[in-house]
């Protein structure tokens, strides 16, 4: 019999997702499950409890949570093909590259919308999305990003939705990298479709994406579905069915989640996971300033899941030269991605803990010796740069 | 430092996916990649390299591989929903649950379509191909699977193909449990899409699906896509513009399939790995015919991928207790998918061998045995039941 060998040593990924796992999570998919298997339908029914468990909700109260294969993208996807009706409208409460992915859905499916935007700086004001309902009476649905990933902003995800409830509408979050690692109360946020993935901060590995939904607002939907795949509603009635997904699940993905699931509880459910995850993100911001690197977005506004950082104004900084660099050395970082700033991103999520990020720190530091910038990080940081706030 | 152990003895999967894996396979996922970084970009270039060297096909000959996370079925509803133009209308070859999926996909994605339908137990004849050509101008794409898991019949694509290439109809093949154990070649074939599945004959894990297509066909549907998930020219150009997946890919099933490739190459390409599959189709008809239990199909209709066999006559049969005990001894089946003939299904793919399916063999005798049966199925088989075919 072939031992399996220890994981080589990977790099460590300060990314959005996906991220580092445990090893005992990439364990869990040394095994072949039978799809159609009463074993295997007790995990995926096992994992959706958990999962409206860990959301706060239960099936009792009318929530289900609907898994999907694919990457996130295509729940949300799925959210609009399964549920926007013909004569329907969505508000798209947009500030960043997440929101703006929404709007290319919409046109795709050829869905009326209007877009709500903001800078990539400054979280949608509830009082604006208000303003726009009591405007446009044609609208049926909002939808917003919890943690736009594209800066690492939070959107106000309790108020705007308690607007969307006082005019009725139906309200879409998109939590792809706030579910897990951020508290929140599904009832209280008003929220009727809720997207996430199990790559990001419930620390599983990709292959799928889940839904955490009212039974009621989805089953409001029959027939409107544009795509087979993509039909959540379907997908529930399959799980209603016989326990399982309509069409070839991911089995190992899934059998990592469940791994996944059972470490989350261990360290102590999301409050833990959220303090770690917090210690992660004020030991980099510690540990950059000195550096030289200042976060983009005003403390206020920042998440502890991803931060985004201003490029160096020295110039002699070139972020492949400093990416490759951190590559070589066993971190994996994230490019930038606003339209007017040069901006690079570290995420502070997955399998990591604040001794990683102080590693990564000391690799930041050593990087910028080798390309000659220490001294300019390291003992005039306040001069060599500025705040983008003040 | 945690050893991975050993993998638990899974349950053999007899099957139509997802399969068995060899143990290295499932070993390469114990890996965290960061889908951002170069290295993770060279494996998904090569991939796509050896898949189109897979299909016999090459680049400069105007072939690609588009890579796109979901199952198999994702990977047919994506060549629609992108390719088919508003105007369009697709001639369905159907004679099982897979070509009736396709009708599902067209329906709620609007498409116009006609179903050319045959007996389950029946290939979809060529003539019938061409006289529905001559009498439906309006019919742009031709579609059809190739190996119908739903009986396992095999439909003659070569020859289907020829047909709608001399009427000059694109022309989409479901190769999903065809793919690397049927050696086929494409231009001979008059392929323009052709959709299949790592978790199948390629001995990978699920997670995303593969398409090869001529670069041309897909690249005149510019324009058409109904979704952005499954938007295969969007995807192909993110492939080209850096050589990434749009949305998060499913790194680890990557992974897997690289791993899977590796080993179809040592094994002995595509006609060893037929040679393999063929032999343990031998073996379990030659084993199930004096058990009492006899193939639905024809012979010449028959792949060696998946058998589908009726049920006996014996009064004490019950497919789901003969299924159970089979699971509790190591080996799992597969129910039956037809319409008006009570059948289950054995598959003879995966990382399965002629040894496996002696073993198996055993197990169904010792079961009858436990059922009672055995004395019907094994001395007088030829009165216990009817074949469907003289």
């Amino acid at each position: 019999m072939n031992l399996p060998e220890p994981a080589p040593k990977d790099k460590l990924l300060f990314t959005p997702g996906p991220l580092t796992t445990s090893l005992n999570v990439k364990r869990a998919m040394l095994r072949d499950a039978g799809s159609w298997d009463a074993e295997f339908g007790s995990l995926v029914a096992n994992l959706r409890q958990q999962l409206l468990k860990l959301a706060g909700v239960s099936q009792e109260a009318g929530w289900e949570v609907v898994l999907l294969q694919g990457s996130g993208t295509f729940g949300m996807e799925a959210v609009f093909q399964t549920c926007v009706p013909r004569t329907g409208k969505v508000a798209v409460l947009a500030n960043g590259a997440y929101g703006n992915r929404m709007v290319e859905m919409l046109e795709r499916a050829a869905i009326d919308y209007v877009v709500l935007r903001t800078a990539e700086d400054t979280p949608v004001p509830p009082e604006a999305l208000a303003k726009l309902l009591v405007l446009d009476g044609a609208i049926t649905h909002v939808s917003v990003v919890h943690c736009e990933t594209t800066t690492g902003l939070l959107n106000p995800i309790r108020a705007l939705g308690n607007v969307a409830r006082s005019y009725q509408k139906a309200y879409i979050v998109d939590a792809m990298t706030s579910f897990g690692a951020i508290p929140l109360d599904l009832e209280q946020c008003a929220i009727d479709f809720l997207v996430s993935s199990p790559n990001k901060c419930l620390e599983g590995v990709p292959g799928f994406c889940i839904v955490v939904c009212r039974r009621e607002s989805l089953e409001g939907c029959e027939g409107r579905a544009r795509t087979l795949s993509l039909d959540l509603l379907a997908q529930l009635q399959g799980f209603d069915a016989n326990g399982q997904f309509r069409f070839t699940p991911p089995t190992h993905s899934l059998l990592a989640l469940n791994q996944a699931l059972n470490e989350l509880e261990e360290e102590g459910g999301v409050s833990a996971r959220a303090a770690r995850y917090r210690r992660n993100h004020q030991v980099l911001l510690e540990g950059m300033r000195p550096l030289g690197f200042w976060p983009y977005l005003k403390p206020e506004d920042q998440s502890y899941i991803i931060t985004t950082f201003q490029y160096p104004r020295w110039p002699g900084f070139s972020f492949e030269a400093f990416y490759r660099k951190l590559s070589q050395k066993g971190f994996l970082i994230y490019p930038g991605k606003l339209r007017h700033v040069d901006t690079f991103r570290i995420g502070t999520i997955g399998h990591l803990f604040p001794g990683d990020v102080e590693q990564l720190l000391q690799a930041i530091d050593a990087t910028l010796a080798e390309m000659g910038l220490a001294s300019v990080g390291g003992l005039d940081a306040e001069a060599a740069i500025e705040p983008a706030h003040g």
